[in-house]
């Protein structure tokens, strides 16, 4: 163990380089989102300024916005995904409601004030073809250089894996609504 | 995908059950910890109570920390692991040092006011055998039937996992530091 420490030790002792960077979460576990908004959370600990833009909104107010929505000099949470889900039957509307929300991610994606930004379901949007992942790459390469970005989501292409920075595949090893128990406040909600 | 969302759906009506779950997110990829403290956020945001104990302390003060003492009312954040790492030479004294981090542990697992308990990086003392795993399997068995468990670390035990409601385990498909990115703030500090 001590052996494997100093491998990655040495790795952490030559990376010096400082910039923004792009992490990427997905899979189908449970935790893509919740690790973004811990990111926040660790971000809001530095008073950084964050960008939130969610993609698919759920049937109900999530506690992550409640509470994120408590710091707005801070914090600009923006829930796009009015009434869009992945099993609508309407796509044109379902591409237009992703449209209006790549445009708010967009300007945050343009703004050096903005020190993390997170676009949080965008990899299922990509899955669906709602958006070419050729225009989210653009933007992440021209984007701010400091600026970090979290992007969460199952599902994500290939060419987005690529150009992220730091990318964790979530595993389901095993989930409570198999059990019988619904989604939890808190935890889940 | 329609047919697949059914058989999720159907999962999910047949979910009725309402109780504390215990949720385990390991494996080597990025975002164990930030998926744990985005839980604690969404608790904030239903006014739960929450405790946290992290049981391997960084070398510097970290924005979750920062953040999180900011609501004392709602939030017991308890950094225990101190000077403890895991190449540390002093087996004995990490040993003494997880014991007291487990006994503040234990008292939070005893108290029904408490919602939601994050226990960071508990995985990676139970991996290494400086605490027995049975005694942490007797706590969950034992504690308030409605509150919520976050065990977060690499290396999660087997019987810990058969015992987990939920567990993810994060795989590491790319990391920045190998790129030569040190960890940024915000992001991972």
């Amino acid at each position: 163990m001590r052996r494997k420490k100093k491998v990655i030790d040495d790795g952490i002792a030559r990376a010096t380089e400082r910039r923004g960077i792009v992490i990427v979460l997905t899979g189908n576990g449970k935790g893509k989102s919740s690790s973004g908004f811990g990111m926040v959370a660790r971000a809001l600990g530095h008073d950084m300024r964050i960008a939130v833009v969610q993609f698919i909104k759920g049937a109900y107010a999530t506690g992550e916005e409640a509470f994120f929505q408590r710091f707005p000099e801070n914090v600009d949470f923006n829930v796009m995904g009015d009434g869009f889900t992945w099993d609508t039957q309407d796509r044109d509307k379902d591409i237009a409601t992703v449209r209006r929300a790549w445009n708010k991610a967009l300007s945050f994606l343009g703004d050096s004030d903005v020190d993390l930004v997170l676009l949080d379901e965008l990899n299922i949007v990509l899955q669906l073809g709602y958006l070419p992942t050729e225009e989210v790459l653009k933007a992440l390469e021209t984007r701010p250089p400091m600026q970090h970005v979290v992007i969460t989501g199952r599902g994500a292409p290939d060419p987005l894996i690529e150009a992220a920075d730091t990318v964790t595949e979530m595993r389901d090893i095993k989930h409570a609504y198999r059990q019988g128990v619904m989604a939890q406040k808190g935890v889940e909600l």
